[in-house]
């Protein structure tokens, strides 16, 4: 991991600290998409800058390959980019060069994909960057580098110091939702879900919404599993016996309301949704068919439980689109505006 | 089972053969719900009429308590209904009187609600009523009665002589789907999900898009079960042991394009949806997440693999609001509508 700059946040020169945008997967899109983000930056909130972690050569060959207007404005460190946001994209040098053939990942640049990751990590705890925002990794590329970590949140955490507990939330305009369990197959779905774990997550998300997204009094809307959410254990056991004393212990924590648990079908209808702040689902397919059913291409993933913002385009690296130009900057626009907007939050 | 009045569908008076709509349980909202279908006859598709299986005089109280003005018009044969529509609401008459009290289901009503049910269906099995719609029964209250099938939809096999695979699909506006299993627990999913059920559920969904939505070359779309579709067999491998070979056993069927598995929370943003005529999911949150979360109001339910036409709302009893007036008729009105565009699509 490379070392802090040892400047405080309060020597910045101009403006809020920026964000911290990580290269991603080189032969993805995600290069395209920070230089997307850049051409893009009037449809950002007020105030916004970002620097990339990146190798600012690799940058400037990718927009002369797809002939955009993307001036490389190579950074010492971050505390420079608000002031030089206007003049091109700030990128912060990574401390080697990276070659990626669009479509073609190898373990050859997964040194400088960490590296990105590591360096955005340490300056948003270090608070010189607002928030990290991470681009598309591919893990096959890692493990053959001999990355261990099941995955990117894994290892954020893991950065954020091993007791971190990483909690996955979706979020689009007008709907938020944490999955209990994400990436295992249906059939353990079941036996995966505890009133502890469900206790757990349901606090992590509560703090949240108060701390991160401003709700003094947050409204936490609790799925369950069954259909019917098992019509009163006639249709599975479950939504009696785990989620509904999960949802008992939540309602006991001061200063929010925990309801359910909710039939899940029910839960994600425009007058369902302004009834809570949150939801809570069992499954993965449970929290994103609603998210991305209302809007696929804005989808915002954020990591709670970390000691940092982060937030991450809802999307892979889409090698079979890379360095065409084509992909759609619309989820890195929404990460980046959200994690804004929750680093305004945590600093106000 | 009452007896099928002799007269056949071509000598019906005036225009195309009226809808069978049922009483459904008298304590819950169908009355009301009825009379409002005919106070909003004007949304309805040019031409439709339909005659409610009831008891003329609860109807006739029903409007007077709720102080709308709804002519109950009393006609002895299905028939009359076409001409007698603009009048006022057309009712066959029961073979017995129904008094029920809002709220309060109770068995003395069973032999009246499976009499609506019975004469529905012989109506739309001779062709003399065009199809049937079916208002919300509530199950306990004829259990009590010494009613013996699981459900509405499994009684309606029955009468269709017991050989009918009733297949649930639901829709709104923009989307079809038809979960392959229904009200049975998340647990129990996985073994429910056979080769040959999603090879028989399939066959009975292409064959009533080409039948009954008059679509000649149809497009099925089929769901994975895992996470990502099971990201080629690493969550779960029911997606590449079960569904992929039905999804093959499935496209050899000529004059259809079959395609699937896809991860469940990438097919129902619009791109997706206008790339398929249905959706065959896999268990029923998967389902009825994207069409409730789309139009809650305004769901179908429309039983498929019966030898007439049958669709329902998509909603309850509704016991606890039953007797007011408030109960949103959105949903049986769009399932006279659809009840009737499928008739016409099976006629032309």
């Amino acid at each position: 991991m490379t070392g802090v700059p040892q400047v405080p946040a309060h020597a910045s020169p101009a403006g809020p600290p920026p964000l911290a945008l990580t290269m991603g997967e080189p032969a993805g899109i995600g290069g395209e998409l920070s230089l997307a983000a850049w051409l893009r930056r009037a449809e950002l909130p007020p105030g916004v800058s970002f620097a990339v972690l990146d190798d600012p050569a690799r940058l400037r060959r990718l927009a002369t390959r797809l002939g955009w207007s993307v001036p490389i404005v190579e950074i010492p460190r971050p505390e420079h980019a608000p002031a030089r946001f206007s003049a091109g994209l700030p990128v912060l040098p990574l401390g080697m060069a990276v070659e990626a053939e669009p479509g073609q990942p190898s373990p050859a640049t997964a040194a400088a994909v960490l590296e990105s990751i590591d360096r955005a990590v340490a300056l948003a705890r270090a608070g010189i960057c607002a928030a990290v925002v991470t681009n598309p990794i591919q893990k096959k590329a890692l493990y053959e580098a001999g990355f261990r970590h099941p995955g990117h949140t894994e290892y954020l955490a893991e950065l954020a110091g091993g007791d971190a507990t990483p909690v996955m939330m979706l979020a689009v305009e007008g709907l938020r939702v944490v999955p209990a369990t994400v990436h295992i197959p249906l059939s353990r779905v079941p036996a995966a879900l505890t009133v502890e774990r469900l206790v757990t997550v349901g606090r992590i998300v509560l703090a949240s919404l108060v701390h991160d997204f401003g709700c003094p009094m947050p409204r936490l809307a609790v799925a369950g599993l069954n259909p019917h959410a098992g019509e009163a254990g006639s249709i599975g056991r479950e939504d009696l016996d785990v989620i509904a004393p999960a949802v008992a212990a939540l309602r006991a924590e001061r200063h929010s309301q925990v309801s359910g648990p909710y039939p899940a079908d029910t839960l994600f209808h425009p007058r369902a949704r302004a009834g809570y702040d949150a939801a809570l689902c069992m499954y993965h397919d449970q929290a994103l068919i609603p998210v991305k059913t209302l809007d696929f291409d804005r989808g915002v993933n954020i990591t709670l439980g970390l000691p940092f913002v982060r937030t991450s385009p809802d999307h892979g690296t889409a090698l079979d689109i890379a360095g065409r130009g084509v992909a759609n900057a619309d989820s890195l626009m929404a990460a980046i505006g959200q994690a804004w907007r929750i680093a305004a939050v945590r600093t106000r």
